[in-house]
């Protein structure tokens, strides 16, 4: 039996009691295990904003966010209709443009509330249903982490080492986690992925709960690794999966896969959701964040003040560069992955 | 006339007041505008190993050292032989294995204060011929630094955004301020260069004190400009070119070079000095500095207690990815260079 770690026990990622919200706070983790606390829609949103979340978190915020609106709805602290739901929706979805999953099962979400709403049950009743909707949402991508955690265990043979960029989440520890369960040895590099440090704070933190060995490594570093015959397989999870296997992940994912092909080292990104509505990458919205977020680390100034620096938060992967796209139809070719999913 | 910025300024690199030797502390610039203290050729030697300055800094520091053992000499707290310089250099060229453009310096030196020791001269005399014959090698730098400066420039046309990596000192400096000076509009983009920020703190600041817009970008966004068309030119310094054009820079060059071959970008490696005694890769000897560098950024530890890390300090480009070499010979392609060289 494995045991997610900290950060992906679903009550460290978000919760609530009553009218107010926790956000697990991966800005400040591993130094501190501190929660946002937010009373409103707007709050959580704004949360989202400032990334005191990410990865996979937002989808679990999303989700939790409509039970939310739920019982409030039936304390009578927010309206009982369904624009409630609509706007919380448009709220959160906006808070995050490339997270297209998010978006997704949102809308999806809503269309059933709708529903719901349209039978005229009690507000009681209405609440309860909405808890089930999330609770069987849950469910299904529990089922899907620990699915594709297997398919990634399966890439991975005895001595290998894994190159990461960020904080892959459960796909990804899953993987290494299932790898273990059945006698493989595998390691770790961990890109620290600045200017977040998702790579030094979520990914090597949690590996080491899990019992793998990992070592971090600076966003310069992975070529200098791939080069020395140091790295056997690289790992990511994708932000978006488009439908010709364009892969949108944290920045820093572009420049390594760039140089696992130069090495003929195979790079396999992780998603739960590829994107039906975007068939290539014309269509991408890539989030650019403030300046502010490179020129500091950890809250300190890196440079002197009047610099200016870019934060293209999201790097565009072109399929050309993917061996495979772990999904919940199967590791998939990224020229199969249309006709699996359209 | 073009003025060097203060990083470069020889005063700030390092001076000798009687037996005080002072190094400017890159560690801590721009914070602050800090110098280490040495009194004796080993603190010399361990401030070079704790890196308080870097790139062309240590040549520099082991020029002033021979004078400043000169000088010592003369006030009678070294020992009047040749002994006090054949030991300081051994014990400079071993604080930087990696820096064979400062050994080769100080063996070139040393064979000609041996020849001054040899002449029977007094204690005065010798002091200052010694003082000359560093004098003389800074004049030769010097103008080396001014006339790569103008190849650099030449390769500059208006308009163009060059990336770089690190902190590439006189040459690159030169290169920009003389395209500016041309009349060129050019900008840089600097990556940070994680673990010491030698790019953020060190290159960028340099560059605006120059008056050439900069912006500051995380080591692994690189591939992203390069895949939006941002880039026109790569440039680093070298810490070795081999002969047949392998260049060693700091860690984060090669992923940067890979990243321009894939998006067809020349990348110009700057040297002073190629390594004549190197004729490929295989006898290059790579610093692997300590873990705890990485696992902390300006102090702070940004990771967990107890998680490991690698950081292997510079990488070997190899020299297909490598467009040009600037060279106090001109510029050449990696296949030209023994030719010039040999």
């Amino acid at each position: 039996m494995i045991t997610l770690p900290y950060l992906l026990q679903k009550e460290n990622i978000c919760r609530f009691e009553d009218a107010t919200f926790f956000i697990g706070d991966r800005r400040v983790f591993p130094f501190e295990k501190a929660f946002v606390q937010c009373f409103s829609v707007e709050e959580i949103a704004e949360s989202l904003k400032k990334m005191v979340t990410q990865g996979g978190g937002p989808l679990q915020v999303a989700l939790t966010t409509l039970s939310y609106c739920g019982h409030r709805m039936e304390q009578g602290t927010m309206n009982a209709n369904i624009s409630t739901f609509s706007e919380a929706v448009a709220c959160l979805v906006s808070a995050r443009p490339t997270n297209t999953t998010m978006a997704r099962v949102l809308v999806e979400l809503l269309e059933q509330i709708t529903l719901l709403f349209q039978k005229n049950g009690t507000i009681h009743d209405i609440a309860r249903a909405i808890d089930d909707l999330v609770l069987e949402k849950e469910r299904y991508f529990d089922n899907i982490y620990h699915f594709m955690g297997q398919l990634g265990s399966s890439l991975l043979t005895n001595g290998d080492t894994i190159l990461t960029t960020c904080f892959a989440e459960h796909t990804f520890l899953l993987s290494l986690a299932y790898a273990k369960e059945a006698g493989k040895e595998v390691s770790v590099l961990a890109c620290e992925t600045r200017p977040y440090l998702q790579g030094a704070r979520l990914t090597a933190p949690s590996l080491r709960e899990l019992g793998i060995p990992v070592k971090l490594i600076t966003d310069g570093m992975g070529a200098n690794l791939l080069s020395r015959g140091k790295v056997n397989l690289y790992f990511t999870a994708a932000d978006v999966v488009c439908m010709d296997g364009t892969v949108v992940n944290k920045i820093g994912t572009l420049s390594n896969a760039i140089a696992c092909a130069y090495y003929h080292i195979p790079y396999y990104a992780f998603s739960i959701s590829p994107d039906r509505t975007k068939l290539d990458s014309s269509t991408l919205q890539i989030e650019e964040r403030s300046g502010r977020e490179v020129t500091h680390c950890l809250g300190s100034r890196i440079t002197e003040e009047g610099i200016e620096a870019l934060y293209p938060s999201f790097d565009i992967v072109p399929h050309s560069l993917v061996e495979g796209l772990v999904t919940p139809k199967g590791i998939l070719k990224p020229s199969d992955l249309s006709g699996a999913y359209l």
